[in-house]
């Protein structure tokens, strides 16, 4: 059987997916099993920090394995320790954190926190909590609920209400709060909702606001955090200090983990959550190994070269491609092009695809690129020239 | 600062945990930084399945990280497709499944499912489902609501039910299952709970009733599957086919790895359920090495003959503290001494502890033991050598 087959044989549908067969990487580059080479700018969904194949990260984690994969939480885990005081350091913010699986698992945590200071600081036991119409939160039952997105209410799958409600911008989160909100939850540039940056005066004026009021500020950087904007996270871009933050997908390179990172420290005790394989010895030592190759990236200037080179590029396809184009979008290497008709967006994702170019949609109209940070100007030469090509024949 | 301190500092507080730095792990011994050797009855609450620092498995998760750790799920995933074949034929069932990255995000596959089920399946959009007052099924905010135990139920930090009724016993869920009952979700032996296996005629009875009311039958087998009860998956070893079967713990030896596997291979469409992480490169071929290695351990008798001695050697620490135990209980190597004295538990793992064994607490008053599927006679001698130490001091 071949492997369109075996896969709808044994996988679940739940991807419109492409079949190919990727076998190895190097960098921004994918080959196939025919060695055919692809120009990768969606790095797995945001989680190739590190580009394919990185020599560094593949011998950390062979260390690591080679020693010791797992232990359970019950006993303290030496780099899962190392890795929180580096990401606190990093992001420059003394906060306390748990380690999960995934960006879901992390969101989940962080509700969890907020029901819990709802608790214990209000008298009513608040716990309701406001996000955003665009946003992406996840695909628990729970975490797609918090979810904004209307496409994505008929999939919860659960007849119960979970205790969000969602607010179409910013300026509507002040009139929505109520005696029973306990925290909002956003995400500083929505990036499935369609790489929405919000003014950094609003987010700003937003947190003092919840500071005043003791409303959690809870920022979501699954997507945004790991330098993706050139910065380590997103709120230090925006320079806000929220009370919450999650993280994922490029914190280890590809290795599954997610984190909630929290500024109130004694907010949980024993026996309030929980997870077998968060912060085990692999992912977090991944993680640390991730951590310092990107570190040096921005510190010698590499990364923040490479944003303005990937921009400038990006800015010379939206400049030739006006008929077609309304808006370049986003931050740093989180980046989009808004189509003027939607209808074309998945015929351009899949004539990329067919000129082994990978690129992402997001939201109903953006063309949507997330490369490795490792990305050199090779392969983004390379990928804008494939993208040219599609382009002049749409 | 020292470890404790720096855990104190930056890592949440969610385990009553022992400080010790565990540097290196060969099997089911683990070494810390003073070199002390511990014995591991735990493998990390049953997840380390081949042994710490296992070179076939650390050697198979290099060669992947080189070439590729991963891709989006909107690409085809030749190991992840591979692994689905591989844990179909071991189940010897027809299913198809979805990765994901922890037992709680298999469970809320599960959910998930059923009442998609019930969606497509009864007029009445059948969506509740009954699980057991003695269950643990994760720590999402829905999986800790579907966990039976009450002592979850204060942390699931969400003030809406969610469509989950509790049964004592597998008799009493005749009588509460109504036409809003979409399914019943159980372990076969439930873990947490307490090392508690149901009776087979019980669960074979179970699962015609269920079958023939179109009631779906979902086993949790997140501790109980991957050869942990000597057979692939202990719904082997009752000779039952559930609609929904979770794996996870064991399933990659510690690599961060979920899946719900389904009967009704059609019941997602694209869209209906996704993970970022879930089912990439890495986690999939490490545990399609995991399943080789202990393939090989079942076939060759290794397996077998190992749950043999442990369960002798188990047996005459039992007959020889009639004074502190009540029972042994369990299957394979997920096994339990039931004490008497539930107050004297946490003394027992403690000293444990203290002589260098680790073993794990279940319910109120069961003594745990989880070790390494591939652990050695003499390590079984030495961690019950020191086990014999704590019981004649108690």
């Amino acid at each position: 059987m071949n492997l369109e087959d075996l896969d709808k044989k044994y996988i679940l549908n739940t991807y419109a997916k492409k079949y190919v067969n990727f076998t190895k990487g190097n960098n921004a580059t994918l080959f196939d099993d025919k060695n055919n080479n692809f120009i990768d700018f969606t790095a797995g969904i945001g989680v190739v920090s590190v580009g394919h194949g990185n020599e560094t990260l593949s011998k950390s984690i062979y260390e690591q394995a080679s020693n010791l994969i797992h232990t359970s939480n019950l006993y303290s885990i030496e780099p899962q320790i190392k890795l929180a005081q580096k990401i606190s350091h990093l992001a420059k913010m003394d906060m306390a954190m748990f380690f999960a699986n995934s960006g879901a698992e992390a969101n989940e945590g962080a509700i969890k926190i907020a029901r819990k200071y709802g608790q214990k600081n209000f008298e009513n036991k608040r716990y309701k909590i406001i996000t955003l119409k665009n946003s992406f939160h996840g695909r628990t039952i729970t975490t797609v609920k918090a979810t904004g997105q209307d496409k994505f209410h008929t999939k919860n799958f659960s007849p119960y209400p979970a205790g969000f409600s969602y607010d179409n911008t910013i300026d509507d989160i002040y009139t929505s709060i109520d005696n029973e909100t306990v925290a909002v939850m956003i995400e500083l540039v929505q990036g499935e909702g369609g790489v929405l940056p919000f003014a950094k005066k609003d987010i700003q004026e937003l947190e003092i606001f919840l500071q005043k009021n003791k409303i959690l500020f809870m920022v979501d950087e699954v997507q945004t955090g790991i330098y993706r904007t050139g910065e380590f996270l997103a709120s230090n871009l925006y320079d806000i200090k929220p009370d919450i933050i999650t993280i994922a997908k490029g914190l280890a390179g590809g290795v599954p983990i997610g984190a909630v990172l929290c500024k109130h420290k004694n907010i949980f005790e024993a026996g309030d959550h929980g997870s077998t394989f968060g912060g085990n010895y692999l992912s977090t030592q991944a993680s640390s190994t991730v951590l310092d190759i990107l570190v040096k990236l921005k510190k010698d200037g590499t990364l923040d070269e490479t944003i303005v080179y990937f921009t400038k590029k990006l800015n010379e396809i939206y400049i030739k491609y006006q008929n077609l184009f309304l808006d370049e979008v986003g931050l740093g290497l989180m980046l989009g092009l808004r189509l003027k008709d939607s209808n074309i967006l998945s015929k351009i994702v899949a004539l990329c695809f067919e000129k082994k170019l990978l690129v992402l949609r997001a939201g109903e109209n953006t063309l949507r690129f997330l490369p490795p940070l490792t990305i050199t100007n090779d392969e983004i030469d390379e990928g804008f020239k494939r993208l040219d090509d599609v382009l002049a024949n749409i």
